[in-house]
């Protein structure tokens, strides 16, 4: 189940995109760091033990924010059961915000673009991932293969937005697609600017270690977007 | 041929994607435009007759500045025959810069990015489009049917840049890929922010009145970015 992914049992380093997530990262030192959709809160502790002076991780589930709570005894890492769609957060009470694979889960990302940009100080920055437009836009998103035999990802509907269901894990999961420029536009329409943009691949290193990674190198799976307010 | 394409014979208006583009340009009044790779100079003119004080058209093509020449008898448009992979611009001597399809033409765009920014005086903007990546990427670009019998565009290779190699009125034609998130860093690099991204899609009155426009919906096709120097 969900709870054996890799990224999920062995956090950070389970994920093949953090080294290049933790690439776009400001230093944290010092920063009060919120995280959004914190799962098991992997990134709320790194973000304490790199430095922040404060991590707060939120997240809809429950079961998530009791184990992510019960696996740290630091006063300044705390977590909170919230839901990202009518998230409230003080005004510039954070230096960072940061989520990973989240937003995509997420239907009115305008409204919580807006909420994050006013939670932060000015000059903070706020770096997220979430799954690829083009990884997510296919009625059937499953690999073919072309006349030449070769793997290839399937795109249509990219251009209308809007629910996706999939079924991984549970049956009919409920997804928002978005395309890349209405993320983009949403942001800098927030008051962001856009400072880096990464469309995550795998290195030769990293699928010489594991070649299932391979594949990646055909598609775009992840999108790492860093702006700052 | 090429020649016969709907943009080259009824120019802006042959053109999808013109009202998106337009809808991304500045107040042109008074200003000095330089339009990069103009081809026939549908665009330069209509700078000029829109309001720009001066408007520059720059080709590789020498038949095509020609004729881009031989439509107007405004003396403060002209054309220049130049190549954009080795280009030289003036310091501060334009107030817009635009493009329409030509750096997916253009191998180093990071030098093109550098020398338009050098060229517009500060709070210039530069609107381009280019083909899309997710267009442009894989081996061998066309329509293919999943297993449900929708029309799919396939994608592989995407984080391969480089060298594209279409049969496109010629055989062969070269082309150079880029990752959106190149595209996008390339121009942060250069000291642009990005103020708006477009990929285009056609309204339900474009389709109404051309019906091949419909397969648009189901991929991104082109590019369209905003950027402020």
């Amino acid at each position: 189940g969900y709870s054996g992914l890799p990224r999920q049992q062995h956090g950070l380093a389970g994920a093949p995109e953090w080294p290049a997530v933790r690439a776009m990262l400001p230093d944290l030192a010092g920063r009060r760091v919120v995280d959004l959709g914190c799962g098991f809160g992997w990134f709320t502790r790194w973000a304490r033990e790199n430095g922040a002076a404060a991590a707060l991780g939120i997240d809809l589930s429950e079961n998530m924010t009791a184990r992510a709570r019960a696996d740290t005894t630091d006063p300044m890492v705390t977590f909170e059961i919230a839901d990202l769609e009518k998230l409230v957060l003080p005004q510039e009470a954070f230096d960072f915000a940061y989520s990973a694979l989240t937003f995509h889960y997420i239907e009115d990302f305008g409204a919580l673009a807006a909420t994050v940009l006013q939670a932060l100080t000015p000059g903070s920055h706020f770096v997220f991932t979430i799954e690829h437009p083009v990884y997510m836009a296919a009625a059937h998103p499953r690999w073919l293969t072309d006349d030449h035999g070769r793997k290839t990802w399937p795109v249509n509907g990219y251009s209308v937005e809007g629910e996706r269901r999939t079924d991984w894990f549970a049956r009919g999961v409920l997804k928002y697609h978005r395309t890349i420029a209405t993320t983009l536009n949403t942001l800098i329409g927030a008051g962001f600017a856009i400072r880096h943009v990464g469309e995550f691949a795998p290195t030769a290193a990293q699928i010489a270690e594991n070649a299932d990674l391979a594949e990646e190198i055909e598609r775009p799976m992840m999108l790492l977007v860093s702006a700052q307010r």
